[in-house]
């Protein structure tokens, strides 16, 4: 039969994922894109824009992509791989019930989880007082003065809190005590950070193997991951005389009916709060904190959210205390932490506030009693049970038993902790119910009934917490779930995420993050897995990181990958302890010098740091490239010692550059590894492979080029590739205390790395291949739109920029007095995150668009930025006062239109300018925020807050 | 071991759902509350409130509450119960693709789902539109002028649409034929509403035995339920020639390949738009759509949006032609129909938007080539295939291995439909998938891959569509999930719901709709079950609805339920058939009259008119109880051929009237039924039951009472309970042509019944019964509140009113001139949803606030109505001008703000008056919208615009 010519089957693909949902602009857009820069097609565009010399040989080729339909059933079936049983294994990580309300409100919200960091406090309000919250919370149940924002996971924070021992400490020692009832993941990677920067590791009872002299600092667990529930005040009391550092790993459920370590007079607590309220996922993520005394809080690492007045002199919130990080410390920095874990330290805050303290006490008292329960059968079986007071977990001795009890409590449906080669750890959680001790009791050959045993505890009665905890009115608030999730949206509508705006932040790729890449990591089978469960329990997981990690090799040309590090920076770290352990491995134990260009992320230079490299700074010409003579020089004046060069491509200043090969065959020659930073992925993938022009390892930043999304400021992914040679130094099992070990759990955040694969699944390698090219048309898009108003400082010879592009606004400075603040600030006004802010090059904006945003909307942008040029173009000609304008009053807000206008402008003018929607219009909740107000009168929890309704309970 | 003191173990129960996460005070705010009121105990107050003498006896007693969790693992465990097998079954249900990002912002985001009716057009511009788009795509499709917001399931649109006929119709015949070809569920329920109303049903193939002569109208299915696709135009003209009306249920997915049934000159077409992304659910809820001529359409039923424009002239939506509706024209009304199913309409209005005309062809196109090729195979077995031409349904002739076929079917996880004792029918859709098809093979036993049959089509040719639809820029604009994203989350934006704040609408009870009892609703275990699976299949849902039905029977004290009802209006109609059945099968054929009291919902007169019963209508007495003297004449005058009283309890006015069991005394003893409206029965849980008092029949209000949200103006559910007497005549099966079946699908809306049913697991008996109370206590908080500043027009000889309260605003219009509708608009400003307005009694507030509410928000309600009253005394005593006031002007809006000021108030008091947020203010994104413009303008589908971005296509 033949078909009438209407009717001809046509090749349109409704469920093509890359093209229809996950790539912005249209055909038809493209090529009206492509139209304005100057090309005839997008391939000729791409090789204008990446040198031949770099282009991958092969494409990407996987097969056909997947539908989001038969992504989510691949999904379905991995997960249905793994086996959801009752872990008890503790350690760390504890079950815990998600209130729903918070499940969906939050962590399945895209409001919540596409924001960026808060770095531009007007659009970040309601995010930085969930932070807040989280920081009170903190320091209430610590006992501490001020707390982080929170941290990436426990063992990382007490690698942290070594660190700014060692720097606070007045104590000359070079050792630091670790209790051995640490969880052994703390331990390994104390060891890990340790190691390189020459401080010794003395692992022992603090109660006879701890000699404060020798010290300085200790970290004691509390409770000990066997149980032990110990007053440590004599001990840092002996610490604190020879001006040596406490720190304490405390749990926070504990800490509800436990003294706290602040009470004990700790200088540093650290811990995880994934059991408020975040599901275990298989190791990850979850928030750990961080606090301390008030005389250390400039020392301390991580984010902190911080109280200040905005320009009506209205309380605003906002990031304190940046001069302390990173990028701006760079070699000098003594962390290279940048990331908090914000949309689960979020989750932990509301946990508190929808549990307030009664809530969690009874939560803490029933865990407790639970467990004393669980013991009182044991010792009635016969099992001797240690210790003599605990809070939620036992050791119990087993000798010859142990095999078989933990083989017929897995048949029982329930995972124990295996200690040693005679013991078996319980802990219980607040998901413990009466059948799940009954099947303990059963695993260790007993026949009870919960309720033989009466109700009891066995908690040390001099460590009875007598302080209070969460007073403040914001943990008394909200019990009814009208009002929470009130409370909820009020807090999310207040911020400008991904959901209401492109985020075109230069080197942070805010692409769509697709729902069904999001849809799969609440499902139990996933979000439900503890990361210390026998292999065969994860077999989803382990095909899934197995599936992933070879895309991930294809794509960057790597051999081997791992999936442990658990942020960008972390990877860095990761990297170069890799590229630290294979010299070492050879001999090589004195090359230790880092070359890292100054245009470099200042991450670079804080890992190189931490692993206790040198770094030598090479020169960037004026075109942006790294200086070849320079970095020739520098190459062969150290090549002795030459470890490792950190490089990024394309680099920071948004441009491919042509002598990346070059660069690598110096480090080659002179015996030094590569290592290239993937900040940049999202413009090579499918293009171009760092493994093929001379990278040795990289880490990839799969919150970036792979969608995880940002959530307000973490959870992020960094995962490393590396060339076999580097393969067998890859990070180590934290568990088992193998080298190198830099994350809490085996796999990091496992819990997020099915939305990286389900994007490469539904992408297929033409469709990534597709993304990367759209990421390069639209930045050059913007570049060439923005032309004339503005100056793009870098570009490849043949004049195209890389997936971003940087615009120079410091001629509006010396022209109009109009700063590159003030730009970002009126951005808000049209609706609109700034762009990048003063990195690389101060007093410029980064722009990335990414592949996800249509031309609609980055037009929108190019709008308001060209808007932007003429408002300071009626400074510079006098039209419009120099200090009472639009782009200095930005952003304007509800509160300027109520109140009386005496401005040389209209609100019409100051509010609705190009780009910004008319009804459904984006309003700051504040004024403009005062930095350095906050920074000088530093108030880092919740404020009293007098409007607040009378507490509930 | 003693426990020391400060730790004595808690009684404080952390995951008490009733306390602490529905009921809105705490304790503490309770006696602070009942302190105003003037009681010392919320027993005391109950006691005066809900008389003695109705009072039940037994308190409902179900053993302990679930926890969330507890109560999420046994929904688990339930829906495990349901198999999911692939369903090929169609007759009007097909497997579809929900994209994610609709499941997520839209089925799942509380922002939508929370919505009310939009009745206030200025905070429901968001659903409004999504309404807009729905009304569009179904003109488009179905070629026709006007559609309304959706109606129920397409069974009872068929239903309306035949009552319609037989008003427009110029023929003065009392039949109308029905299309053998027309679902069996569509023919049942057209049998169903002719009968009372003595029209003939005449079932046939309406090429051989449709006479025009005949009948006022026709109906005829396309394609039919057997796969036919045929043109009825010749027909069509036919009818048209003797004034009758056609009438042509058509599958909007065929649509997108064949001619519409405007171009065959159709008067009405209606059907199921469930296949555009809305899961099967086990029958429902769907969107079903009505389109008529523009000729008729102030003569179509139901919802209608329309395009006005607001007080600065800016184009709004709103709901248009009202005057239509039942609730104006009570017992002159021709359909009960007051519901739309609004959240499925957005869905299936969004599903358009995101596949755009060009992914719909080619998602029927695949449908359709599926099928084709499914057909091959089947013949090339042997196998006599209907008919020659289809598009996606066809009929296998199978003779005796219809068992066996369907049986291997099953074991190949597929099921199919019988038809007859000799055929199979088989319905593929966007879901089928090559191993379906070869599964289907296999099960007929073939063993064909899909590869060996090429591509191909059937359709008749000259039944191929040529005019084009969906070409409004809407359906062009959103290709990429960010854009998708951000125009649902700009359009939930504009709207205010129960997600940002109380909505006191009295009568609607619009409480807490608890996440973790939606969470369940999307679970493909509930979502993905065809509701003509096989019994065995559906285990799960029916362990539910019985557990479910009993605990309504428990709480009404009837003996009976039915689930078929799916809205409050059809549990009337099928309450009142139900009646009428026993009377008929009491030969009691005379009793037709109604006793139905002036201050009843409008409904219930309509749905007395639906069953052919003569409604007379009882007086009420000043103080709002049904006149006893009037009642008890019109009974006896009406003795001999009464057949019910439809009677609310507690009455409408909010009262609980104490001579209720005397009314009922008095029907009965006339040989009457007893019909009680369920709408208040928040007020009656736990407390009292109807079938206690009198009652025969009721239906309860799921959406209401049993925490089923709005979803904007639907899905309802509206169960009835009866008297065991009345248990034989619950609705039949609508799929086996039972008598009296009332809805499309056997158990109704069964996919969102898991709210309901946790709700009362969560809750518990004593749980709901605490929930009554509380919401007697809040509107009595309320109405104690508003004392002085208003009159409460109705309570108790004690001076108690039950679970909302009248609060009369007449006065302000007399001494200010002040209306009801100023007041409400000024609600708006304080970031409320106005009250019930003008009902039962015009120129009133009635006020609900339900037991969700927490004191805090209820005393911010207060707040703002004491103000209103104060900006009234201000116009009384000339401090205010009487037409420039801010109660004239409100709602206000920041268009206000942005403008001009030249209002004698300020702006301050316009936008922030008590009550108002005012960092997290609420703004009506339009002003006052003119429902005169509006329906003197009539535009009910999207119109131009300009300003959209242009087709991506």
């Amino acid at each position: 039969m033949s078909l009438p010519k209407d009717f001809a089957f046509t090749d349109y693909q409704p469920y093509d994922f890359a093209n229809r949902r996950h790539i912005g602009p249209s055909p038809k857009e493209m090529e009206a894109m492509l139209k304005v820069i100057g090309y005839d097609s997008l391939d000729a565009l791409i090789d204008d824009t990446v040198p031949k010399s770099i282009r991958q040989e092969k494409p990407l080729e996987w097969g056909a992509p997947m539908t989001e339909r038969e992504a989510l059933d691949k999904l379905r079936e991995t997960a249905n791989q793994n086996k959801k049983l009752v872990s008890l294994i503790g350690q760390g990580y504890y079950g815990t019930i998600t209130p729903p309300v918070i499940q969906r409100n939050i962590l399945e919200n895209p409001a919540w989880y596409t924001a960026y960091t808060p770095y531009q406090p007007e659009i970040s309000q309601g995010r930085l007082e969930a932070l807040l919250n989280y920081q009170t919370m903190v320091c209430d149940l610590t006992g501490l003065d001020v707390a982080n924002a929170s941290l990436l996971d426990e063992a990382t924070a007490a690698a942290e809190a070594m660190a700014m021992a060692e720097r606070v400490s007045k104590s000359k020692a070079k050792a630091f005590f670790v209790d051995e009832n640490c969880h052994p993941q703390t331990i390994a990677l104390l060891k890990t950070r340790s190691e390189p920067l020459g401080w010794q590791i003395i692992v022992g009872d603090p109660f006879t193997d701890l000699d404060p002299v020798d010290v300085f600092g200790a970290i004691f667990q509390y409770p000990g991951t066997y149980g032990h529930v110990r007053d440590f005040s004599g001990l840092i009391a002996r610490l604190h005389q020879t001006g040596a550092i406490a720190v304490v790993a405390a749990d926070p459920l504990a800490l509800a009916l436990l003294k706290s370590p602040g009470d004990m007079d700790a200088d540093i607590a650290i811990g995880s709060t994934q059991r408020f309220g975040v599901p275990v996922g298989y190791g990850g993520p979850h928030a750990a904190y961080m606090a301390v005394k008030d005389a250390y809080k400039r020392s301390m690492p991580g984010r902190l959210v911080g109280v200040s007045i905005d320009a009506r002199g209205n309380r605003a919130y906002r990031l304190s205390l940046q001069t302390r990080e990173q990028h701006i410390r760079r070699e000098k920095a003594t962390s290279n932490i940048c990331t908090a874990q914000v949309l689960l330290a979020v989750m932990a805050s509301m946990y508190a506030v929808f549990h307030g303290p009664q809530g969690l006490k009874a939560i803490a008292q029933s865990v407790h009693q639970k467990t004393v329960r669980l013991a009182k059968g044991l010792e009635k079986l016969g099992y001797t049970v240690e210790p003599d007071v605990f809070f939620d977990t036992i050791t119990v001795h087993v000798g010859k038993l142990q095999g078989i009890i933990l083989k017929t409590a897995v048949a029982e449906e329930v995972n124990l902790r295996k200690i040693g080669e005679d013991r078996i750890g319980i802990s219980l959680d607040e998901r413990s119910r009466p059948v799940t001790l009954e099947a303990v009791w059963r695993a260790f050959g007993g026949n009870f009934e919960v309720a033989e045993f009466e109700p009891d505890y066995r908690l040390p009665e001099d460590l009875l917490r007598t302080s209070e905890y969460l007073t403040h009115p914001i943990f008394h608030m909200n019990r009814a779930e009208s009002e929470m999730v009130r409370y909820i949206r009020r807090l999310s509508d207040r911020d400008l995420a991904l959901d209401r705006a492109m985020i075109p932040l230069g080197s942070c790729t805010m692409k769509l993050n697709a729902t069904a890449e999001m849809l799969p990591i609440t499902w139990p089978e996933f979000a439900e897995i503890h990361p210390f469960v026998p292999a065969d329990q994860a077999q989803g997981y382990r095909y899934l990181i197995e599936d992933l990690s070879q895309k991930l090799c294809d794509i960057t040309g790597y051999d081997a990958v791992s999936m442990q590090p658990n942020s960008g920076a972390q990877g860095e770290y990761a990297g170069l302890l890799t590229i630290r352990a294979y010299h070492l491995a050879n001999g090589d134990t004195h090359r230790d010098v880092c070359l890292i260009p100054t245009s470099a992320h200042g991450t670079n230079p804080a890992s190189a740091q931490m692993v206790g490299m040198k770094v030598v700074v090479v020169k960037v010409s004026d075109n942006g490239d790294i200086d070849m003579e320079d970095f020739r020089a520098k190459a062969e004046q150290h090549a002795d010692n030459l470890s490792c060069c950190m490089i990024t491509y394309p680099s920071t200043h948004g441009v491919f550059e042509e002598n990346v090969r070059e660069i690598c065959e110096i480090v080659h020659k002179h015996g030094g590894q590569v290592y290239i930073d993937g900040a940049n992925m999202n413009a090579m993938v499918g293009l171009a492979r760092p493994g093929d022009i001379g990278g040795d390892v990289s880490h990839l930043n799969l919150h970036k080029t792979f969608c995880i999304p940002h959530g307000g400021g973490g959870p992020g992914m960094g995962p490393i590739g590396v060339k076999a040679h580097l393969a067998p130094f890859l990070p180590g099992s934290p568990t088992t205390g193998e080298a190198g070990a830099v994350s809490a759990a085996p796999f990091g955040s496992a819990s997020i790395l099915p939305i990286s694969w389900s994007y490469c699944l539904m992408m297929g390698g033409e469709g990534l291949t597709q993304a990367t090219k759209v990421a390069i048309l639209n930045a050059n898009y913007i570049a060439a739109r923005l032309k004339g108003a503005y100056d793009v400082l870098y570009a490849s010879s043949k004049g195209r920029v890389a997936h971003e592009c940087i615009i120079d606004t410091r001629p509006l400075a010396d022209s109009a007095g109009v700063t590159v603040d003030d730009v970002a600030k009126r951005l808000i006004d049209s609706g609109f995150h700034a762009p990048t802010m003063s990195w690389p090059v101060a007093g410029t904006l980064m722009i990335e668009p990414t592949e996800s945003e249509t031309k609609a909307e980055i037009d929108r942008f190019c709008e308001a930025m060209l808007a932007i040029r003429e408002e300071a173009r009626a400074i510079e000609e006098g039209r419009m006062d120099k200090v009472n304008n639009p782009l200095k009053n930005a952003p304007h807000t509800v509160e300027d239109l109520v109140g009386e206008w005496d401005r040389p402008y209209s609100r019409e003018q100051a509010c609705y300018p190009p780009g910004a929607f008319r009804v459904d219009k984006y309003w700051s909740p504040v004024n403009r925020v005062d930095n350095v107000y906050g920074d000088r009168n530093l108030v880092c929890s919740c404020p009293p807050l007098e409007d607040y309704a009378e507490a509930a309970e």
